[in-house]
């Protein structure tokens, strides 16, 4: 699995194998590393060389070191990372409308691109939008709805918006959570999503942007009303 | 100007600091840093600590070392290095893609919020477009077709929109230029931003988003040309 590194500087070697590791799902987020004897042996290092690009990791934000119990992968992508200490450096209302242009695009592409395999999990998390804004279950609603969102940003095929959208999306998710909670304290919206999957289906990109920008236009609001 | 470092680990500090120089533009893009005994005297950090931070930078893309030489500012931006490591593993069309959705919402917000002074900017580089176009000038066409398109974009004041475009744009800047120097072969588009000038001067929305549309379409076509 691990092969011995050649070319490049020695450091940045390890830093390349340990992130594909990473990306590619071997060590999964929240896992702890195999052992430092383990990895010099497979990756054919030194101790110094492996631990310097460890702790590069550690600043890239990508493996978190927990003093007297091992390594952790903390995320799956420096992408990822710079993208949320940039959020957490910008205000709620310039992440939302980050997230909006990325949105719009989604549906647009979404629309063209949409196979029949999609529509079925579209609808599925529809569903489950539904069923769970009927029941009041604030929780289920929003693991549905953003598994709903990103199902659909998937359909696009385009990995570049995918990572994007799902990075920035991370970074707001408890804000939008807590808007979502007071805007509708237990009187959740019912069929919420069903214009913007209805366009979806009919391959009608105009309608589902319009949606999307009706959807980001409301929480932009809700968002202006929590901060003035 | 450097402070003393305190709390956190000591490279994280040394980190930090050094990331909010060049962030703050006291160590410039190109720029030498200053030698090892001068950075540890003035982060009262040790040699080891000052080289691991410095390193960390380094893998992180912000700093680069020439052997013999010396270590030189990069990047003044992670977020910039991941987002141009990304695009360099994606299609250009997906870039695009990507690109056109951040275009048009920055078109928009520009329509919405650009001032006095904004339009004055934006006026110039229009100008400047137009009388190279005319000259059949292709470098300085370039050159002020990225800064007019730059200026519409800070006139949204949205900082983290701004960051994306900027990285998305530079990561793709040679394949653009590419493009338009086959498509134009010495006959420049003139006038080829009034419509889009004139909307956000107008602060008509719909219609500068409905131009930005067109271009990223026209652009889209142009490199799928380019793939077959």
């Amino acid at each position: 699995m691990l092969q011995k590194t050649t070319r490049l500087s020695l450091v940045d070697q390890v830093i390349i194998q340990i992130e594909s590791l990473i990306e590619s799902g071997s060590w999964m987020v929240g896992a702890k590393i195999p052992p430092e004897p383990d990895l010099v042996n497979d990756l054919q290092v030194s101790r110094n060389t492996l631990r310097e690009g460890i702790r590069a990791l550690c600043h890239a934000g990508v493996l978190v070191t927990k003093q007297g119990d091992g390594t952790y992968v903390s995320s799956n992508s420096t992408l990822g990372v710079a993208i949320q200490r940039r959020a957490r450096k910008s205000s709620l209302l310039d992440t939302l409308e980050v997230r909006g242009a990325l949105e719009r695009e989604a549906a647009k592409l979404s629309a063209e691109r949409r196979t029949e395999e999609d529509v079925e999990r579209i609808r599925f998390y529809q569903q489950e939008c539904n069923s769970s804004s009927v029941n009041g279950d604030l929780k289920r609603y929003v693991a549905a709805d953003i598994k709903l969102h990103q199902t659909i940003v998937e359909s696009t095929r385009n990995q570049m918006l995918i990572d994007l959208y799902e990075h920035i999306t991370d970074a707001m998710q408890d804000s939008i959570t807590a808007i979502l909670k007071k805007q509708f304290a237990g009187n959740l919206p019912p069929k919420q999503h069903d214009e913007l999957v209805d366009a979806i289906v009919a391959q009608d990109a105009d309608t589902a942007v319009r949606v999307v920008q009706f959807f980001i236009d409301e929480l932009k609001r809700a968002t202006e009303m929590e901060e003035v």
